[in-house]
């Protein structure tokens, strides 16, 4: 097995265009995974390259040893479009190392090539330096994450016998603020749903007929308004119900990271507003990661053009999600919601309620064993105890991977914060690739 | 002066397509306006064609006698587009009498053809049986009403002293249901507004904020919600101050209609609606005649396609009028009303309220001297007094001459309810049409 040298090795890997949006670099995808395997079977993995209905899934593994523990490590090759070109400062393509910065810049460069590599250099120096592995390895590097993975779900249902597992790493997420090592242990869920407010069967003169039939956008709105008290608790009865309480460490640790973070001065930059606003009772963190919502994503009806049309509209639309933690089941929080708006309908009015995607929120317990053995890499790859972050947003690949395989998943990011992710002039700092491989390492003894 | 046979006549004026929306007619209005100077003048009246920017006016006076009131007359000879033509059953320029109906059948023959024409033609012929007139009189036959008299406002200011007059007649509006003689007396006024809800600067992921920024949608959302209570009452202060309440005699008014008109049940036929909604302690007549509404025309923000996208909107327009009713006042109605609204603005958005156009209310004591004036020229003519309506849409033209000349505008519906106004098939009954031009004679005599 050759030496693998960690820069030349990711610059190699940065120059595929492996754009999963664009059609005419389907072959720069293929031969991109084809570096891939070459690069998996030259460590002595067993590597397999799967089609799918779009671009490929990589797969590749060590000789299972069933006294061994296994590891999935997934991450993917695919990146976002770099337009707009003119922005950057290089070609995106063409990696550039900025040696003042420590940093190199190209397309995909943390999203998501220069962390994915780093495990699979990390279990190439361990295989190097101890001839094998602490536990069973597989790792699954997928095309088509930048296009939300239309096929990755298929693929583990059918595939679910040979990626059986148990713990599942994944390093597509970022570092904490002030680039601080970080395992995020939870993600929020989501659930959505629209909603149709009718009232006669087309638009009426407002003159002729208003005050005597009820408008659509009226009632439409006072659902909403409905939604929330005005301190921003929801008011759809057992809403909360399961959510688990914020435990004392989880405050401690929202708490921490505030510290770190610029709290909500940098918040507030980065949203581009005056004020924040949020339920009372909880810190903005603690808000976003914490705490479920009920957003309205898009709202319309009646007359939309310039100036003044006097129309008592037809209908109303409102587009609704619901953000959730655990233990939310999105089901039951539809039905609750949609129960809640039916009772409210004044007369006059017809509601139809259409549900729309939903997936559960994720809690890795960061003291179970796994979390702990997380903690304990991070601390001792990088020299400080790691932050624990609850991430708001809702990754819809965890959630399935904790479905269809019911292990942990270990979110470790590697990304630093100003990283300039999907973004012109995407960049990686190489310090954090570096400590990357050493992570792994690391990891795969702890969670042996 | 010749003898004018009514149905001769009208049939010629109906010949013309006077249709002012569309270009290509433009000499047709010519054409048209110039056939009534012809009649006005061979009737012995000073009639001069006044050009505009648009379609000339037609304008017509007797001799002025300063002994004698003066009476102005509104009409207009432009018609409504006949489109769709498939859809008559004969030649919208080619009147056709039905015997059996006892209607005939062309574009522009109930709005507002026959209905100015018996009025021209009603003095006709108290010239030729009398040879002179109880009243000065001033004809006003416009040709842009159809596309909201561009033209006029400025014309009657320039002409406020020539056109100076003691009561103003407009026969543009219909007779009440089952064909019964009516007065309307009372129009509702508008003031328009459109709010912005401002948030972030940019639309945000609502994962990644949501729970810790306002969202524009739920705030605008939540100030049209303030605006009602749950039982249809308007709830900005101040907003009923200047109403005048109903009087009993308007209440009884509005019960004698509801007995002819098929009361709530046709109002739901119409409107296509199942249940009528609106202001607890109110009719609906009363409710769409009498009171002031706060209607919702338009509401819009955030994602509008196919689907979901988890957004966090930067803003949310609101589109907003008021009917309002005597003696509300349109421009402390909008300041009122922006008060409102900003007094409950939360923290983190901001506002922009744009104001609109707006008009007054429009109320002709049908007690004051013109008002009984028109009642018993109406009682006399059908052999059964009239209807006291209230018109629950604003009429700007009546505003504005209300507003320029300080005098009652009496409205006297001649359409019959099943007239097709605006649509194919537009009717008009001939017993109407006839009952007009003696309706013109009595109510002359009566305002004397």
């Amino acid at each position: 097995m050759p030496s693998l040298d960690p820069l030349s090795t990711l610059i190699e890997y940065l120059r595929f265009p492996s754009i999963s949006t664009q059609l005419e670099h389907s072959a720069d995808l293929v031969e991109c995974a084809k570096w891939l395997e070459r690069l998996f079977t030259s460590m002595g993995l067993q590597a397999t390259i799967h089609e799918t209905p779009g671009h490929p899934i990589v797969l590749a593994k060590t000789v299972p040893d069933p006294q061994k523990r296994t590891v999935l490590i997934y991450g993917h090759y695919d990146v976002q479009p770099p337009e707009p070109l003119e922005e950057w400062k290089s070609l995106p393509f063409e990696p550039r190392i900025d040696e003042v910065e420590g940093k190199i810049y190209a397309r995909g460069s943390s999203d998501n090539k220069a962390p994915t590599l780093a495990h699979i250099l990390g279990v190439a120096k361990t295989l190097q330096e101890k001839g094998s592995l602490p536990v069973n390895i597989i790792f699954l590097i997928e095309g088509e994450e930048e296009i939300g993975s239309p096929h990755l779900d298929s693929f583990l249902q059918e595939h679910s016998q040979e990626l059986g597992c148990d713990v599942i790493v994944i390093s597509d997420t970022g570092m904490a603020p002030g680039n601080l090592p970080a395992m995020t242990y939870a993600l929020r869920g989501v659930a959505a749903m629209e909603f149709i407010v009718r009232g006669p069967t087309c638009d009426l003169h407002s003159g002729l007929f208003g005050g005597a039939v009820g408008n659509p956008l009226t009632v439409a709105a006072r659902l909403i308004a409905s939604l929330h008290d005005d301190q921003g608790h929801i008011l759809i009865p057992g809403f909360y119900d399961a959510v688990q309480p914020l435990q004392s460490w989880e405050r401690e640790a929202a708490k921490a990271l505030e510290k770190v973070s610029g709290g909500d001065a940098s918040i507030k930059e980065l949203a581009g507003v005056t004020e924040l606003f949020g339920e009372v009772g909880f810190s903005t963190l603690e808000r976003i990661g914490a705490r479920p919502t009920a957003e309205v994503n898009g709202f319309g009806g009646g007359y939309q053009g310039e100036g003044t049309k006097t129309v008592l509209p037809k209908e109303a639309f409102v587009k609704l999600t619901f953000r959730l933690v655990a233990d939310q089941d999105p089901k039951k929080i539809l039905e609750l919601a949609a129960t809640y708006l039916k009772k409210q309908l004044p007369i006059g009015v017809s509601l139809e309620i259409i549900l729309g995607h939903s997936g559960e929120a994720c809690f890795i317990d960061p003291q179970s064993p796994n979390g702990k053995a997380a903690q304990d890499a991070l601390a001792e790859t990088f020299g400080t105890a790691p932050f624990l972050l609850r991430d708001g947003a809702s990754i819809p690949i965890v959630s399935n991977f904790k479905k269809i395989f019911g292990v942990d998943v270990l979110l470790l990011g590697l990304a630093n914060p100003d990283c300039g992710m999907h973004s012109p002039n995407e960049n990686m700092l190489l310090s954090n690739f570096l400590s990357g491989i050493r992570l792994n390492q690391i990891l795969l003894e702890k969670l042996k």
